[in-house]
């Protein structure tokens, strides 16, 4: 097969929010309506709900698209974080060209339906970019979606960043092994697993936390670092243990109200 | 009149995106529709073109809600920037009220329409709290919306964060002031009228700028910040003098591709 003939593959990047079916843009509709076929990862057990949530979505915009659920390779939980990861999204790649050469054979729109945005912690675009540097021809465009952080923020009604202020965004990995950064008095953390802000100098620092932001069983809760750094932990463990599985994130803020 | 007798007032800043119609949600559209009132600011001449953006978006919307341009008031250029910020948000907030009182007289659903999303530079939140803590009863509920980082980089296909590495978002004018942040290798830019990119040592650094992100005259540049320092001033003074106003963004990464 010359190169030409190759089957050409219009990847759509769409960014759906963070679990609240109206987060998704009149571009991600017309997107998701317009697709081919949309894959949706299927990851483990315990995130069933997730996949759930997206097919539900599929069917809100009423697409023709196949909707195809693939299994998504898990990580390597051993070796050096960078080389698994690594590993591991080019497992996520090739799983994507085997469902690729299955369900669109001859080339087509794909959708993807990224949660929050893809531009934020998220590694659709590494995978897709281990594609189009392949064999395959692809075209990938981005449809921007609402970030967690957003969620946070307006589930608050706070703003992000204070006047004209800089924030910095970061995970909770990074916040413990570099500190509070110099020169920023908002820190926003995704991803954090192990309370990072436990290890933060509570001293006039207040935090804005939120769990399955935009979801019906979101939570939130805020207050001085002093206090809350002993109180979220119990309430992330009680709600984790409730619905089998959590996300969330925070913000925190040094100094006085703006 | 006692406390309980005053006008309710469910106030909803909705994050309407970029200037593209299709960046609001379901979300923002539904609260727009159960509107009573729209207030839509008609600023300075020159950006008359970002009124007529909001009303042909309450058009596509099809609500029923009264649709209200009401005069911004214009923040002194001079006096030190704190001061002149309080003062002109106080002066809007007067706006506001003024315009409530005027259209909504019995108290209502009110909707103001965000620029990008209400967390990230803008000051209706401050704006709100002035009349909250003052003699208004209201409510104050915000509706994520997609900002320029988002369309910047979904314009450009790049992920905002590298593998689970921090990002710095800040002003033009803390850059030149902050220098480049200690521990970040990814700085994002907003409100920069005086390329504050040129201050930053260009070494190894790369920048992808957008300008108008979202609208039909959407401009994009990308490539080695020692190069594209010189032309990207260029581009933005041609599109400055066609389009008679300019908003533009940017991302500066520095370090190998990820």
């Amino acid at each position: 097969m010359s190169d030409d003939d190759r089957p050409r593959i219009a990847l759509s990047l769409i960014g759906i929010g963070t679990g609240n079916p109206d987060h998704l843009t009149r571009e991600g509709q017309v997107a998701m309506r317009d697709a081919d076929l949309i894959l949706l990862p299927a990851k483990r057990a315990d995130t069933a709900e997730l996949l759930d949530l997206r097919q539900a979505l599929c069917a809100s915009v009423a697409t023709d698209a196949r909707i195809v659920a693939f299994d998504l390779p898990e990580r390597a939980a051993d070796g050096p974080y960078r080389a698994a990861v690594d590993d591991w999204h080019d497992a996520i790649a090739a799983a994507w060209a085997r469902a690729i050469a299955e369900h669109l054979p001859a080339g087509g729109r794909l959708a993807l339906l990224v949660w929050g945005d893809p531009s934020l912690y998220d590694s659709s675009l590494r995978v897709a970019a281990r594609l189009t540097a392949g064999a395959m021809r692809m075209t990938v465009r981005v449809v921007p979606g609402i970030t967690a952080l957003q969620a946070l923020t307006a589930a608050h009604a706070i703003p992000l960043t204070t006047l004209a202020a800089p924030v910095l965004v970061t995970t909770g990995r990074r916040l413990v092994a570099d500190g509070w950064p110099s020169g920023v008095d908002t820190v926003a953390v995704m991803l954090d697993a192990k309370a990072a802000y436990r290890t933060v100098d509570p001293a006039g620092v207040r935090i804005w936390w939120g769990a399955y932001l935009g979801m019906a069983q979101q939570a939130i809760a805020a207050g001085p670092l002093a206090e809350m750094r002993d109180v979220i932990p119990t309430i992330r463990a009680e709600l984790r243990g409730r619905h089998g599985w959590i996300m969330d994130s925070y913000l925190l803020r040094r100094g006085p109200d703006d």
